[in-house]
C-alpha cells in the first residue's frame, strides 16, 4: 500500500471500520469541525450525498462508514489534493460508494445537475477577511479563507444541488450564523438542527453545526451542546465516541 | 402596604434589593425566561429601556435594580395587567425610574416616537398556532399566544423605537430562531449575542437568548450555553445566582 503515499504525507488511522486516510501536514489537515460535521448531519438509508470542498476526502469516507447512505461524492477544486483524497478512497477499497470529483464548487449544480442529491455537506472556508493573505494559492489559504469561493457561493449550490425536501448540513464559525441563516433563506434552505459546539461548558461556541431542509415549514431545534473537553486535556464522552476511542 | 393588593394577588419577594412584585396566578405569573433576559441584555449607565408587552413589569423592575440605566418604561396592552405593574413600581418606590404605560405594543413607535431608546427588551408570546385557542381574550392567552401581536409585530417596532446602534434583547423559543433572525434581517437588526437554554447539559434547549444591535456589521457570538439544572430539582450556580439565591 505504501505505493499509495507521495513524498511529505502520512497515513492516518480514523478508528473506525479499519479505515485510514491520506494527509499532508504540509498542506492541510482535517480537524474536529469535519469529524463533528460526519456525526451530525442525518443520512438515511440509500440516500446519496455530496461533500462540497471535501479536501482530504474525510466527510464522504467517514460518512461511508457511519451511515448507510447509498453514495456519496466529494468535490475538490485543488487538483493535487483531490488526487489524493482519490487515493484514500482506493487504499481503503470503497470506490463502490464513494467518488472523489475534481471541480470548482461555484459550478456543482452545473456539473452534477440541479435537484441531484438528498443530502449536500460542506465544511467550507471559515474567514472572510482575505485581505494580507501572504499566499492565496496556497493549500491551507483556500481551505481556510474564501479565496476561492464565499458563504454565499457554497449555500446557493448546495440548495440547487439539493432536491426538494433535501438536507443540507455545513459547520462552520458562530460569528457568521446570522449571515448563514439569511443566505439561506434567499436561496430556499429552511434551518432545522442547530448544534453549538463549546470547548468547556462555560466556554463561548467556536464552532455551529447547522442543518437545513430544501424547503419546508419554518420549524427549527436546538440539540444540546457539544462540549469538547471535560477538563483540560480530557475529551467529553460524546467526543470519544464521534472519534471512535 | 396591603392596600396595594386586591383579590387574588399575592406579593413575591424577588430576591434582590429588597424588591417585590403583585402577581395574580389566576393571570399570569413571570417565568425564568424573563428573569434570564433581565440577566442577558446589556444595559450601560444613563441608557434609557423601553420593555414591550412588560405584563407584570417583572423585567423593568428587575432592570432597575441589575443595572445602571437612567429610565426604564414598560409598555403593557391589558389595563388590568398594566395597573398591577404600576402598582408593583409604586410599591417598590421606584417610580422615579420606572414607568409603566398602557398601550398596544404595535404602535409603541407612535407612542413613544421613532429612534428614542437605547435598549429595548421582549418576552413575547412564543405560540402562533391560535387555533383552537379557548378563550382567545383571557390574560394567559395573550401572553403566551400571538393573538394580539405577532413575532414580526416585536421585531419591527423595537427596530424603530431604537436609536441606530441601539440593542434589542429578546427570548423566545429555539424553534423559532431562523424565522427571528430573518425578520431582524428584514428590519435592519444584526444579531450580535446568542445563547442557548438547556435544562440539563444534555437535553434540547427550551429558550433562546438574542441580542442584536440597529444596524452594524454582521459578528455575532455564541455565549455559554445557561444550563439550568445540575441534577433533578437542583439549579446550577448561574441560576441560583440569576435568582439572587
Amino acid at each position: 500500500m505504501s505505493n499509495l503515499l507521495r513524498e511529505g504525507e502520512r497515513l492516518d488511522d480514523l478508528q473506525r471500520s479499519n479505515l485510514q486516510i491520506i494527509q499532508n501536514p504540509a498542506k492541510f489537515c482535517f480537524g474536529m469541525d469535519a469529524v463533528l460535521l460526519s456525526g451530525f448531519v442525518t443520512v438515511k438509508k440509500g440516500e446519496n450525498v455530496l461533500d462540497l470542498g471535501t479536501g482530504t476526502g474525510i466527510i464522504p469516507i467517514l460518512l461511508s462508514a457511519k451511515t448507510q447512505g447509498s453514495h456519496f461524492t466529494g468535490l475538490e477544486i485543488q487538483e493535487e489534493m483531490a488526487e489524493m483524497a482519490d487515493r484514500s478512497v482506493r487504499l481503503n477499497k470503497i470506490t463502490d460508494r464513494v467518488e472523489i470529483c475534481q471541480g470548482d464548487l461555484k459550478e456543482a449544480s452545473a456539473i452534477f445537475g440541479a435537484s441531484s442529491f438528498d443530502v449536500v455537506t460542506c465544511n467550507p472556508p471559515y474567514m472572510n477577511q482575505n485581505h494580507g493573505l501572504k499566499n492565496p494559492d496556497d493549500a491551507k489559504a483556500i481551505a481556510r479563507h474564501e479565496v476561492l469561493c464565499t458563504l454565499e457561493d457554497v449555500i446557493r449550490e448546495s440548495a440547487r444541488c439539493l432536491k426538494p425536501g433535501g438536507r443540507f448540513a455545513m459547520v462552520h464559525r458562530p460569528h457568521r450564523l446570522a449571515e448563514m441563516m439569511r443566505l439561506m433563506a434567499a436561496y430556499g434552505l429552511e434551518p432545522k438542527r442547530i448544534r453549538m459546539v463549546h470547548p468547556y461548558v462555560e466556554s463561548e461556541a467556536n464552532m455551529v453545526l447547522l442543518e437545513a431542509s430544501r424547503g419546508g415549514n419554518p420549524w427549527m431545534k436546538a440539540e444540546p451542546p457539544v462540549i469538547v473537553f471535560e477538563k483540560p486535556g480530557v475529551y467529553t464522552r460524546e467526543i470519544r465516541k464521534v472519534y471512535g476511542y
